[in-house]
């Protein structure tokens, strides 16, 4: 399968973030040329005249909980404590794999619309997720979700064996909940996983003040420092939030070669705090971004993500002038790639999974055309999303989906689920 | 003409938060019944059938400088005094009636596709953003923006006079730029005019710390006291920004009757702040959403500043009850009319103007239905809107539009005009 995307003005990450006017070759689920106009024999199987749309890595969603789609809208304008133990849990000790199967789909028509590629997905057990990505041709890192309560160590283990080399657009890293939902036995087992496959570790960290509060009453030490004294990450790994991150975590951050995945919106919405962005691209951290689940969000847009990620650091530094547009992007495509190991879908270069989307300039968010990632970042939106491709197949198309089964059927199967387990 | 919208969810804004389900009709520019499916010996012009999607009153975009259409992206990133009188102001000098004519247009197309059916409009001159939106069919209060450097009290009387009756989506309101901007003399002869006219005075007011320093050091009051002092709210009026505001100054603005517009995403990005609005929430005070011009935000997206609103709330209070999703749509909708005294246009009624937006409920982001309205604010998006109604006339449906000229050759001539400032 040959496919040509021609006539496009293309943004490859992979050098200054000036776009080049050409086209995109695409074998199977790779990109073989990217570049001017040129001859060819191929025999293109899809060809799309982008008339000088914009081209672009899809987007890395660096940290979501894709099934909570079941819980949008339910349980919001609650305090956090309320929120988490009188909505949440109780209605996701009801979920069965099929929910969870058809939930994260539902998730998954979402993040296509707002060109997410790729998802790094935490949620209670993986089977049924890893079914309907493959299902649905869509990309996903899992991780562990291992804590007192549900999951082990052993079983986080296990997948990580069994999840990485399944499927090509599926791998497992290890991970658990957080700090304070899991004893530090479990920890320690992790930790000797971590050492034993030389495989990074990933969970939430310092996502609230009072959370970071309770590990120093504790043990004395922060969150990531207690957690980087076990030797959880000796062979790096990454922290999701990590809004209330002191210069010494920073510190063990940059030293371990780890990423910060940062989620604004969940963390305004749930009233936890404004991420310090700046510092940690001052220290020379990785950073991604993440939607955080749709029960807490409850949107599953980057575009929001993108443009919160650069304006809460603007009013937290009180500097107009912080974490600018270019480094958001980077943040957005590169950074999650880099945080997820999906080492093949950074850029658009030759050798690269065909994991990309077209953006629509023709629309007046995005005119005049004073500055294009600016344009992206600052003014983009959702409705300038016209394809979205993942591993050479076009997954998305000018609001239609090709993922083997009809959107509404996935609505009604989501309101249908919702309904019983509200009812139950 | 007359207009018939059935098979709909109708979220009125005029009762309770619950849609209901049945049809709209409309006579020319106004609504003449909104309730369950009836029948009618009306011959209709226009039929659409919703197939279950939403329609809500469209959204006032209750602060704006629609035709800084060209500065986005140009001077972003930039610390707030450099912004301005590096790259705003000498841009902006260069600007003609014809250009702001043409800008002006670019930004109704973006109202268009947020679901903005009215903007409340402060800029250098009038007339041209007046014919803007006549010929475009767009609905715009303006309001006057007298300053030391332009404009002047009379020429704002004069404007009050010549555009209040002109044409049916055109009106005018006292107004100026600013107290740091304004001397005491303007003020005076400002505020005599109110008193003249029984009428509200708007200004931006509180945007910045500094500006209340400022203000408090030369008066010995706040801004809001000091302009109170002169007479100038003495028939009310309204605020931009207010990010500032003390609990004194709330307790004027509820004394006054006058309304707060709140502009979210420009008091990120330009490091303003992040304004009280559940203080304002609970004095009572009207309250209005606004993107601000497109330099500062930069988008003109009802949906991201509907989010930051109860998102900023609630990390601001430290409280993920606050400001809950109905009071957001209720001041992106009604506080938005009351603003503007467009008491016509608040909500979808018998006798109404039939300013209305349909939302596609057939996205993944508003699945599954727990609750159509926290649905809508937070993780709605310009993508969902599928139809833009402007006084009974469909302006935007399915991505096209209607409003008199090739969106293509608005495009062209804002780039145009962009490229001849930027070289001059």
């Amino acid at each position: 399968m040959y496919t040509r995307l021609y006539n496009a003005r293309i943004l490859t990450m992979a050098g200054d973030m000036q776009p080049i006017w050409g086209e995109i070759w695409i074998e199977n689920d790779q990109i073989i040329y990217v570049g001017e106009p040129k001859p060819s024999e191929i025999h293109w199987d899809t060809e799309r005249n982008l008339c000088g749309n914009l081209v672009l890595p899809g987007f890395k969603n660096a940290h979501t909980h894709s099934a909570m789609t079941f819980l949008r809208s339910y349980a919001d304008d609650l305090p956090l404590q309320d929120w988490l133990t009188k909505q949440v849990f109780p209605m996701e000790a009801k979920l069965t794999e099929e929910h969870i199967y058809h939930l994260s789909k539902l998730a998954i028509l979402e993040y296509l619309t707002s060109g997410i590629t790729a998802n790094f997905d935490m949620y209670l057990t993986p089977d049924s997720i890893v079914q309907a990505s493959i299902d649905t041709g869509f990309r996903t890192v899992l991780t562990g979700a291992v804590n007192d309560f549900s999951q082990s160590a052993a079983l986080v283990g296990e997948w990580y064996q069994k999840y990485n080399g399944y499927h090509p657009l599926i791998s497992f890293e290890l991970g658990f909940h957080a700090e304070y939902t899991t004893s530090r036995g479990i920890l320690e087992d992790l930790a000797a996983l971590a050492v034993l496959y030389h495989a990074p570790v990933y969970t939430h960290n310092s996502e609230t003040a009072s959370e970071v509060r309770s590990c120093i009453e504790k043990t004395g030490m922060t969150p990531t420092q207690y957690l980087d004294s076990l030797h959880l990450f000796d062979y790096g790994g990454g922290g999701y939030h990590c809004v209330h991150v002191t210069a010494e975590d920073i510190d063990i951050f940059r030293r371990r070669g780890m990423s910060v995945i940062t989620n604004p919106a969940s963390n305004l919405k749930l009233a936890s705090g404004i991420a310090p962005v700046q510092a940690l691209l001052d220290a020379g951290v990785n950073l991604a971004i993440g939607t955080d689940g749709p029960a807490s969000n409850n949107c599953l847009d980057m575009f929001r993500e993108m443009f919160l990620t650069t304006a809460l650091a603007k009013v937290r530094e009180n500097d107009a002038a912080a974490v600018d547009a270019n480094a958001v992007l980077h943040m957005a495509t590169v950074g999650g790639a880099r945080a997820m190991r999906l080492t093949d879908c950074e850029t658009l270069t030759a050798g690269s999974q065909a994991d990309l989307i077209v953006l629509d300039l023709n629309q007046p968010n995005m005119q005049p055309m004073n500055n294009l990632t600016k344009n992206v970042v600052y003014s983009g939106s959702k409705q300038n999303v016209v394809l979205t491709m993942i591993a050479g197949v076009i997954r998305y198309e000018n609001g239609s989906f090709d993922v083997g089964e009809d959107p509404e059927e996935i609505f009604a199967k989501a309101n249908e689920i919702t309904r019983q387990l509200r009812a139950q």
